[in-house]
């Protein structure tokens, strides 16, 4: 099953996909996709569904996300890319979820942003509690899969003093969906295509084959440091390609639109603009 | 005027402390100091309303924290103490929102954890949304202040691969309160002494006039980079004695009991335990 969320921001209904690709409404279900709602999905038949008419905005896939975790240098291909060793533990840090914005929302550069940049990332959504959990049963506790785009602003994550976080958490940084796609519907999510075109030019792209750390040992790991909640979203880090990875490096620019697509899982379409 | 929440965990309910220090319940008059509220907390003689019986456990005092921001190395001399150059820029990182627990509640090691470590600081509770703020204006955003207990494992923040999120996020790493002090009654905000008693030994003090960055600074620096939602914590960086700073470390073990105080923000009581 596909699902999602559509609707103006803060006022997302839910929704599934049906086989011709269109939303059909599931507030008759369901109030949100959110919190304990997503351990237990239900199983419908979309075309019981009434059809959602017109073309309205597409939402995050998931409501009241409480915690947005990413994982940082995840790909050995991209860790060569960066010339840096590839990590003995998964590099973990944290987004703000304020940063959280529909699939095809306008990612806005703050003011003085000069090297925006993006990231495609396989998105697990946790769909039940999980506190020191093992790597074979971590997969239980996995709602499903979405697509993130880990937008960065590199002068402001790596010339800035500290940690990343400034360069990670400006609003519009984080663009989820478009949906939420069960696990036996993405099948093998160690066999996943990404990519990102910027203006119709491919730019990145990876394989979640050559993940260092497998999404059953990324939820495993971080189900020991804290307990993952319902509603939970890890970005699980960007295969090669992003714009500080290019010779010479690449930055957004405000017109510019990223197009970023996993197997199965859809595409984003983000335009850019920047606050002035 | 000094608010409180009280009651179990997900349950608590909004107070006011009176002149006796005793709680007096603020369920007739809003639902929970969460949210919208904090940018327009009532006005209301504590006498006039019900004695709460009885002794309940104390909440952290805001609901549904959105953010839990913090600021690294932002005293000078704790900058000293750790023998690095005070930044530049405000050293910012995210807190996961899952590790906040009342001023009182215990706070629980991981397993594996060796070097558990304490960090009084000031928080700030952001009350109206703040974007791109002046420093001059910054305060208007300000609902009231608190104690934050910024629990650190030294070893998960700094042996392991990458950013700190490790070691500053796990369970129970965030004692919040026991109150949101308004601003009026807290007085000069960057005149306030801070210290933690560990097992009736002082081991931490400081004076909030040596931060590098003063609450309003943080404020309007924090708003260029994203925006701050009421309800919001920010914690503004600890001062020197943090255990690690001791010579030789120190590190918490279970069994302990940790006491932190600020001028005017009372005080919070945390014994230490840890997951086996």
């Amino acid at each position: 099953m596909k699902f999602a969320r559509y609707g103006e921001p803060g006022q997302e209904k839910p929704a599934v996909v049906d086989h011709a690709g269109q939303l059909r409404d599931l507030s008759g279900v369901l109030p949100d996709l959110a919190g304990a709602v997503l351990g237990d999905l239900p199983v419908v038949n979309p075309d019981s569904l009434p059809l959602v008419m017109g073309n309205p905005r597409i939402g995050p896939p998931v409501g009241n996300v409480g915690k947005l975790i990413c994982i940082g240098l995840n790909y050995i291909d991209h860790a060569a890319e960066l010339g840096v060793d590839p990590p003995k533990d998964p590099v973990v840090f944290l987004k703000a979820t304020s940063a959280i914005i529909g699939a095809n929302d306008t990612v806005v550069l703050p003011r003085g942003s000069t090297r925006g940049d993006w990231e495609v990332e396989l998105g697990i959504v946790i769909g039940k509690r999980a506190k020191y959990v093992s790597e074979e049963n971590a997969l239980d506790h996995v709602a499903g899969y979405t697509i993130v785009n880990d937008v960065s602003e590199r002068a402001f994550q790596l010339e800035r003093s500290g940690q990343w976080t400034k360069g990670k958490s400006c609003d519009t940084f984080a663009p989820v969906g478009p949906w939420l796609v069960t696990p036996d519907e993405v099948g093998d999510v160690q066999t996943l295509d990404l990519s990102v075109d910027v203006n119709g030019e491919r730019v990145q792209t990876g394989n979640t084959r050559l993940m260092i750390f497998t999404v059953a040992e990324i939820v495993a790991y971080l189900s020991e440091l804290m307990t993952l909640e319902p509603g939970d979203v890890i970005a699980t880090g960007t295969p090669p390609g992003v714009g500080m990875g290019h010779k010479p490096p690449r930055s957004l620019s405000p017109g510019d639109e990223m197009v970023l697509r996993i197997s199965g899982l859809g595409e984003q379409r983000s335009p850019v603009a920047q606050d002035r």
